[in-house]
C-alpha cells in the first residue's frame, strides 16, 4: 500500500481544515454576508489601488501565455520603491511564503537546525519541517510584554543553524524586536537571519530596516503585498538579500509562480503612491482607535502594535474559542490565537478595519465583556 | 561566509537566465511585436475564454482578501468536469508544477528513487533534485520513434522507488504511452505513477487515463489549465488521485498559493463549454495542418503528435540553436530542444498557432530550409 511510503513527518502535521468563509459564517448564523466585519486575517479594509482594475483589463488579452518570470517593470519599480538594487530582489508568487521556501531549498539539508523564537507567524515552521530541518524554539517572552529574550536565540545557535527567523513586527504579538538585538544576532552567526517585515508599513519609520538585507551578507528581509498594498487575494511576496542568495534561490524557486494578472496588480500598486501613503496612515489611525477602544474594556488585556492587528488577552472567563464564537454570532470574524505555538492562555488578534468598522465591532464587544 | 551553507545540490544546478519576451525580441531584431508568432511554449493561441473577462471584474473587489484555499465552486465544476469526486482533487497554484511538487514532499526522503524517463518534460527532474532524490533514468526510445522503453522503467524499480513519471501525451516527443505498458508498471510497484496528461484533450478521447485516478491506489493524474484553457499566465493545475494521498498533499502544499481571479478564471474557463471544444477541435486541426506542411520539408524528420506541440530533428546542416535563431530573426518563436535531458542531435519543437500564423509560419519556413 502507498500509504507505507508517506514520510514520517507528514504524518505529524495536522489534517488540512479550511477557514470559514464569510459565506459560511453568513449561512450558519443567518447574517447578511454584507454585514460580516472580517477582522481575522490583516487584510486591508480598504481594498487595493482604485487604478488596478484598468491595467487589469489591460493584461487580459495575455492571460494565454506564460507569465514573464522576472518581469523587468516590476523589477525596476520594486527597486525604486525599497531603495535596493533589483538583482537584489527576488519575487515570490505565493507570497512571502515562496521566498521562505526557497531559503529552506537552498540551506536546509536534512536534521539541519533553524530558529524560530515563538509565538510567531506558523509558515517558518511548517515550511522548515517539510524539507527536514530541526526546529529550535526560542521566546518572545511573555512576562516581559513579549519581547525578544534575545539569548533564548543566541544561545540555540549551533554549527548546524542555517535559518534564524525574526518577525518584526512580529505576528501575532505586534511589537518590534529591538534594533540592536537583531544586530546582535547577525553578527554571531553565519546562519542566514530572515527579517520578516510583512508589516513594516505600520511602524514607526525610523525602524525600517530594509538596508540591512544589503548591509549584512547573511540578512534576508521579506516584505510583501498582501498588507498595506490590498492584495492579499493575489499572493505576491519579495525578499531582499545578497545577489548571491538571489541567484540560488533563483536557481529552485517555482519559476513562473507569479501570475500575469499579479504582476500587473503589483505594478500598478507600487505606481500609486496616493493609495499607498492613505492605506498607511488610515491603518495606522484605525489601530489607534481600536487601540484606545480596547483598553476601556477592563477584562481584556491589550498589547501595544506596530501592525495592522492587535494582541488581546482575554480574561473575562471565557476561552479564546468561545470568544470568537460569540463574536461570530454577531458577524464579526477575529483571529483565535490557540493555533500560535508558544501562547499559552486565552489569546486572539484583532486586525484593523475601516472606521467605520471599528466603531460597530467596538459597539458589538460591550455585548461579551465588561 | 554564508555561501559555504548553500546545499550541494543547489551549486549543481544551472544559474537562472530568463527567457526571451516577445518585447525583448521585437528591440533586438527590429520587429513589431504583434508580428511576432509565438510557438515557442505550447499555449492556446486564441487565448481563452471571453467570458472570463466579466468575472474577473466582478472579483476585482475581494482580492485584497486571501483566496479561499479550497473554492467550492471551482471544486465542483472540476468534479463535474473530470468525473472525480470532490475529494480525490487536489488543485495547484503554480499550475501542475505544484501538484508535483506536492508529490515529493509527502513521498521523499533523501535517496529516496524516482524514476523518470527521458526525454520529458524537465520539471519532474528539478522538483526531485530538490527534495534530495536520487533519479533513475529510463528512456523514450528514440530508436522506436520516441515510444516509452518499458523495460527501461521496469528495470529501476526498487523498494527505494517512491514516484514514477508518465508524461502521455510525452513532452516534447507528442506520443502518447501504450495504456497496456502504463497498466504493467502501475501493477509492478507501491511507488506513486504520475500520469501527466498536461496534453491529453488533444489526444483521441478514447485514450483519456483519468479515471485510472480513481481506479488504482498508486496513481495520480495531472492535468491543467494552461494549455486548451488558455491561461498559462495564471498558473492553474490539478491532480486526480485517492482519497489518503489529496489529504496528506493538503498537510503541506501551499495552502493559498491559487491567487483569487485564478480562481475565477478556472471556474469560468470550465462552464465555457463552447470556447472549450472549439479550442480543442481547432487545436487539433492546428497541429494537423502544421504536420502536413512540416511533412513537406525533405530535411526535416517530423514526428506525429497527440498534443498542441510537434517534434523536429532538423537534418539540413543546421544546429537546432541556428535553426531557432533563424527564424527568431523572422519573427518566430519556437523551442529549441537542446535543454531536454536525454535527446541528443538537432530537435526543435513546434506549437500550434492559429490558422493564420501556422500558414505564415510555414511560409517563413521557407527561407531557411528546404
Amino acid at each position: 500500500m502507498i500509504d507505507n511510503n508517506i514520510r514520517d513527518i507528514v504524518k505529524t502535521f495536522k489534517a488540512y481544515v479550511p477557514g470559514k468563509s464569510k459565506e459560511e459564517i453568513a449561512r450558519n448564523y443567518g447574517i447578511n454576508p454584507n454585514d460580516i466585519i472580517k477582522l481575522g486575517s490583516n487584510e486591508n479594509p480598504w481594498g487595493c489601488s482604485p487604478k488596478i482594475k484598468d491595467e487589469i483589463l489591460k493584461e487580459i488579452p495575455k492571460i494565454h501565455q506564460y507569465p514573464e518570470p522576472i518581469n523587468p517593470t516590476l523589477m525596476e519599480e520594486l527597486s525604486k520603491f525599497t531603495g535596493a538594487p533589483m538583482e537584489n530582489i527576488i519575487v515570490g508568487g505565493d507570497g512571502a511564503d515562496e521566498v521562505i521556501d526557497a531559503t529552506m531549498r537552498i540551506l536546509i539539508d536534512k536534521d539541519d537546525e533553524v530558529i524560530i523564537p515563538i509565538p510567531t507567524f506558523t509558515q517558518y515552521r511548517i515550511s522548515a519541517l517539510i524539507y527536514g530541518a530541526k526546529i529550535k524554539y526560542a521566546k518572545f517572552d511573555k512576562e516581559n510584554d513579549f519581547k525578544l529574550d534575545v539569548d533564548s536565540v543566541l544561545n540555540n545557535i549551533t554549527n548546524k543553524t542555517k535559518i534564524i527567523f525574526l518577525c518584526s513586527p512580529n505576528n501575532p504579538t505586534g511589537n518590534i524586536i529591538d534594533k540592536k538585538n537583531i544586530e546582535k544576532i547577525i553578527n554571531s552567526t553565519d546562519a542566514l537571519v530572515v527579517i520578516d517585515h510583512a508589516y513594516i508599513e505600520y511602524s514607526k519609520k525610523e525602524y525600517d530596516l530594509t538596508d540591512w538585507a544589503l548591509k549584512y551578507d547573511n540578512v534576508l528581509v521579506l516584505r510583501t503585498f498582501s498588507k498595506v498594498f490590498g492584495l492579499a487575494g493575489q499572493r505576491i511576496g519579495y525578499g531582499i538579500t545578497n545577489k548571491k542568495l538571489v541567484d540560488y534561490m533563483m536557481r529552485v524557486k517555482p519559476i513562473f509562480s507569479l501570475t500575469r494578472l499579479s504582476q500587473i496588480c503589483a505594478i500598478t500598486a507600487l505606481r500609486d503612491k496616493e493609495f499607498f501613503n492613505k492605506s498607511k496612515n488610515d491603518g495606522i489611525r484605525s489601530r489607534e482607535i481600536l487601540y484606545e477602544g480596547l483598553k476601556k474594556f477592563k477584562e481584556l488585556k491589550v498589547y501595544p502594535s506596530e501592525a495592522n492587528y492587535i494582541l488581546v488577552e482575554v480574561k473575562n472567563g471565557m476561552s479564546s474559542g468561545e470568544f470568537c464564537e460569540e463574536l461570530l454570532k454577531r458577524g464579526v470574524i477575529i483571529r483565535d490565537c490557540k493555533s500560535f505555538e508558544g501562547l499559552d492562555g486565552e489569546y486572539v488578534r484583532i486586525a484593523i478595519g475601516t472606521f467605520k468598522e471599528d466603531r460597530r465591532f467596538l459597539e458589538i464587544l460591550k455585548d461579551i465583556v465588561e
